[in-house]
């Protein structure tokens, strides 16, 4: 065991291992998407990666530690995603407009939205995911907040509600409209879960012309 | 099979088997809401019904006929409780209040906002269900858009956006906050859901005090 820890051949597959892990957490989570928590199978996920489903067992203790884990670094990819793009943008509310646009850019919105709903609805069901689910809102939260009261302070915003209240709003009304989306009731397009979004979110922040 | 028709025995046992096809179809909505339409079994609903997967079989065609007639049937009761709710409030502000207190005031409202984003992730996966959904998203709308056309002809209401628009929006925010309360994000209580969902509806429609 010892003497195979510095071997040159350990050294070579490390990398290549931790990178196939987390190739097989994003077909994990695809599937996941796709089949929703309770249907996605060991063997899907083998079958969409080219993997054994032996090889998935050495990496994963078992089918629900793989979902989590699946789950909880999806969750992860789309918090890293809204953290960069708003540490990027320097004006409060383009800062909203963006993370707006990053949700009605997405190839297809309609499967985003409809695997927002669905991991959603399976943390509602499973208590195990939802510290995942609640981050990812609290990220969005916090980025809210933070872009109302920024935008308060310059005097950009004249907010008619508690900076908190806003931002829990507006999350609220993003997640309603991804629901629309997914479902494609209302007539809902991007273009309209784009106008009203930010049309609330304008209302509510009292922005300034 | 003519003299059938006719006799007692028959006549006695219709109404009753009605009931009975009426009351499984509720036992089928309770199971869809537990397990998921993928998940839900003819054996679930058969044991939780107390009848023998038989007797399902002779009352519907097959598992998913049964499980989408359910789906149908559940939407309808929530469009015709809605709808009753409504005819009966006068005034438009207290018909939109009354809306959100219907959903506040359900006995487990965290249950109730699960089966509802539970219902909108199955019909975001089956397309045989988003009728049903579109259904009920459509009765919300025509509530909300009278409603606002009701309060801003009397004068009571000066909103800032076009009827349609205000409806949606509503629509979305409290399709959100389902989503928030079902999966317990960001705090949420239905005290908080009602709080955010009327104030939102107040400053669209540009309530007058």
């Amino acid at each position: 065991v010892i003497h195979s820890i510095g071997s040159p051949g350990e050294l070579a597959r490390r990398p290549a291992t931790l990178e196939q892990r987390e190739r097989m957490l994003g077909v994990a989570a695809r599937v996941l998407a796709q089949r929703g928590f309770e249907r996605a199978r060991l063997r899907d996920v083998a079958e969409a990666a080219g993997v054994s489903i032996g090889l998935l067992q050495n990496y994963f203790e078992s089918r629900d530690a793989m979902l989590e884990e699946a789950f909880s670094w999806m969750c992860e990819q789309l918090i890293a995603r809204w953290r960069s793009h708003s540490d990027l943008q320097a004006d409060p509310w383009q800062r909203i407009v963006g993370l707006v646009d990053q949700l009605t850019n997405e190839p297809d919105p309609i499967a985003h939205s409809a695997t927002w709903v669905e991991f959603c609805s399976s943390a509602a069901r499973h208590r195990k995911l939802r510290p995942s689910v609640a981050k990812v809102c609290d990220t969005w939260r916090r980025i809210l907040i933070e872009a109302v009261e920024e935008g308060t302070a310059s005097g950009q915003f004249e907010p008619c509600l508690p900076a908190r209240d806003i931002a829990d709003t507006i999350n609220a009304e993003v997640d309603g409209l991804h629901m629309a989306l997914a479902v494609q009731a209302n007539l809902m397009t991007t273009g309209r879960f784009r106008h009203l979004a930010l049309t609330v979110a304008s209302r509510l922040i009292g922005r300034r012309p």
